[in-house]
């Protein structure tokens, strides 16, 4: 039974698109169909918080679309997870997922104490409350920063993969990190090397948040389960939606 | 010392504009100057993720024009407090308050264990994580819901008054809170009246944060104290966003 | 690429081999193979701690002779996920499930608020360790009990069906949950009746910890991701348990 | 409208009533009238829980009287906020603050992560409890003793103003403080030359209860709020202490 | 080795202090000798914060007097355990003990969720506020109070013991309480007749915190194990004690 | 009046017995009677998970022994508490204790702030997780590790001590530590030499679950006080057992 899945790039630049095409082709089941998508304007990254709510409108749109196009799942990519819940507000039969949270719920599984690395310092306080409202509180030990902005991650690969190396041996060692989430997407496939390199698990955070739509997706068709709409996920009414909102 | 406050209802819809501005002439300092405004589009209450996610765009914009305006505050009229933390990040001096943040900081202040009345069980998980990332999930011994929307407020205001009177009842006698917030705005002024009644302090949150800001503001004049600019409101730079915003 | 499973029911009696085997393969993907096996002594339920420590042994000899035999994951067939980590410990690629567990991961995806059903009030306190070193205690919401032994489940099958409808709808409505569990198997494929009934997701902890197997074993193949090995399932030396331990 | 302030100095000494008196004339309302007393007797600074014990009684006779003559607020000058709850216990009308709540209200609104400098480490297991019991325990993210006593202060100021520049800005660096308060109270003034420093705010706990009684005595009057009588604050019969309190 | 233990009833009247030297003599080791006493001034009863205060400083004196006069240990006869960590901190060799602390380190071995029962809902916050400095909030599932005050206890015995056993009752049944804490000291030795009614332990909290004292008395005098001095009950030294505190 | 203890070294080698022995000879009381058994099989240490699960079995049917032959307590001589629940579930009279609780009850009574001094890293999420489930998760502000195994501590005598003691050193000067528990069992006595270097309380834990042990003696020889049977430690039907458990 074929899964389609819409990956939304919530940034207004195409650079990561095919990148990511590219890697989630070798990670997708074989009928798992993926559709990388960017937005028509807004910033080429969500490091602030105002950009986060810039790209809101938009990627909310593409959730709806995909809703409408009868995709099976959607996958926001930034590690913020912005409008995750959003999304499965405004959905009834569409699967949403995203980076962080996915990487979470398996890095809980897969060992006890958990360390993200992060790009910027200023990514954390955000991202910590994401940590804290998902009940991850405990188990992650750590954020590590390795102070370069989400375009600087290309400008010298190996001082990246340096940082990052140093950091995640910090976390392993020090603070007793038993997983690693890559929070901030250096190389797709350095998660490997370093995987090796410290023998505990390493998570890509674009691959986890695809992988769990698909996991999701198949428990949707065969039990029903999906995002409940008691309380937090209930939609709002669509007729009460067209009262207000401006066709486009 | 003047101090100018924009009072912000972030809906699309002009109703509360005048009831509120009355509201809180009655409320603030002699210097100060309020100014309520609303939105150009968008619903008419927030009760959805999604309508918060949709109006934050407007709301930002009128962020930015009241520090451009030389406001010394913003106040965010809509106990979800959207885009508070947005707010903060993208200005410099502007002091930014909203309702659910300055009414528990003052109840936490005015007795150990609160009570939150709410409109419908749906605003329940959106506030409590809002509560959680506070740092109130503590005091918060109970959300109450008196199950009417927000239009459903005024329909028929006695039965409206007899549910809040008997829920708050019930958490000061059964949970021991010894402070109820009003968050979801029945008819103002009606506060008064159930503190009476109940003798514990009614928190009208339309005024708390009108009053808040106007502690802030004198904080910040006289000591230079106001929103951390560090790493959680650490603010993106202002030729960055010229690269990618569309100017109006 | 095919998946094999070992259920293990950590019971001295065979009675639920067939109808978990006959369930599981209504669940299972297609290029499952699941092995549903008992022990050959001990107690036909697993109520006490008397009675996981007693089988302790002889399930951890059957998830060596899994790893041994290639199986690609365990499952261990009991709420109380009992020697889930001591399995996690002794074993390197084996992927290894329980139904508490990853009950608890999928429904705190599905929704912020969960409810499990148990049996009987003695299961709740292990249950509730369980919950808190899982991560899961702000989530959990309540614990509901339909007052029936493991045994008596089946005995006026449609008085247990009403209790537990009954119980879910209290914890739906009062507490707000989003998401039941079924800590206890009532009957198979009860889990979709009540589900309908009261609209939210009802996990059934038999299929849980099998999806959720054949998804990380998909993860392990995929990415190298597994069980960490380096401080909580860091292996005993195979070398030292030969010097004491008897050969059977 | 006038407000009367009447600040405890809880020490047996007048050192510190001219100061603080001068200080608070640069910081108060216009309106404000403060008025700065000290105890007959006692030691001169309260680092240990049995000085504390030991001023209680003269301290809340003063809150008492403070009550009887007007006076809208009481401020009771000491980081550990010694008798801050019997104070509002025993009152009906008068607004009590002081240094450590005032000032953790203040800084979690200024930011998400607080750092507390204190003179001794004897002084943070107390504070440690206060700021538990307050509901700040997340956001203290560190307490820095500079290891002098209350009275060292003054000894060698540069050196104290170094130990404080230096370990503020260890809060701000390695542990990502936002916000910084100062427990102990070095130079007066000081404070803002480390805000400009670090660029973050300091919090100079002798204006922070005083702006904040003024703050609680305008919401009294406006709205009545002030501390709940329902538990915590309930207050003992006066006609039940006459039976057992000797008359001075 | 003889054991000399001070029980200081912190009330200025002797009406406690033969029963509970009656009860005591019943309850203490062969070799323990116990001396009851109680204060020269002060409130019959210390439900109010303010009576706390008051007789604060003779409690204190007591137990310097207990030092000096080799006791072993003091006993403060509250369970509010007013001035516990003030006396451990001005003494050097006594053992202080009190009995909500004692009570709740017992149950909290003997059982995994404590109910503690309370006179009224007044001392339920302060009460809260130690249980969570203990580090006991997660045990404590309840506090239930009879709506009685301290001299109301024995008004009528029977209706006491009446609304006690409902409590209790509901505590263990609704609330899953293994172990009830009497919290207020109705006739003494009830607990033994609610503790075969009930099925649970019911710890009076008479003797707990004496047993806990010839226990810790014990372990002090075999292995040197005593009440930390290094922060937080660090002594004050004598030499500036004299300074300041008047001759009696 | 006798008490009769057992103490469990809960290995298949007799090695410790004897120290053990002669180590309690020096600590109990006079009427106290210990008796000192180890196992028939299975590993000399219990640093893994497996090898806790192992012993488990013929552990508790010394337990059960320990009931019959009317021993008062029976000790489980190993620092992860093996075995502590499910022995407590199976007796009815007798006490039972181990070390780690035993420690931490302890601990919290003389100091605020706990270190825990363990061999391995390995140990530290295990023990982390019974330091949670006992609800001693805030006062234990750290693990430390000397980096050895259980059979490693006597290799090099001296090496062992220094670094218990640089660790300890660092726990109570950077962590304020108030009291150290040694976690693992160096060279019976050394507690003493590190308690007058370092000036806090050394807790043994060899020492501290045979005196708690004789202290839940008496108690519930006075008044009754023993493990709850309500829920966690609700017994198994006896006829229950006899019916699936092989006799030996």
């Amino acid at each position: 039974m074929q899964k389609r899945i819409m990956w939304i790039n919530p940034v207004g630049s195409t650079g990561f698109d095919q990148p990511v095409q590219e890697l989630l082709e070798t990670a997708k089941q074989r009928d798992t169909c993926i559709d990388v998508v960017s937005l028509s304007k807004g910033p080429s990254h969500l490091t602030y918080m105002y950009y986060e709510a810039y790209v809101l409108n938009e990627l909310l749109d593409l959730i709806l679309r995909a809703e409408e196009e009868d995709y099976d799942a959607a996958v926001i990519g930034c590690f913020y997870d912005v409008g995750l819940w959003e999304a499965r507000e405004i959905t009834d039969r569409l699967v949403v997922t995203a980076p962080c949270e996915s990487s979470l719920h398996l890095a809980a599984t897969l060992g006890k104490r958990i360390a993200i690395m992060v790009g910027e310092n200023k990514w954390i306080p955000k991202m910590s409350d994401n940590v804290l409202t998902y009940g991850f509180r405990e188990p992650v030990v750590s954020f590590k920063s390795v102070n370069l902005g989400v375009h600087d991650f290309q400008k010298d690969p190996q001082e990246t993969r340096n940082r990052l190396t140093q950091l995640a041996k910090e976390a392993v060692e020090k603070e007793m990190a038993e997983v690693i989430i890559l929070g901030c997407t250096a190389q797709f496939g350095f998660y490997k090397v370093l995987q090796e390199k410290l023998g505990v698990p390493v998570l890509e955070a674009v691959m986890t948040p695809v992988k769990y739509a698909e996991y999701l997706i198949e428990l949707r068709n065969l039990f029903g389960w999906n995002h409940s709409k008691a309380y937090a996920y209930k939609s709002p009414p669509k007729e009460e939606i067209a009262l207000w909102k401006p066709k486009d």
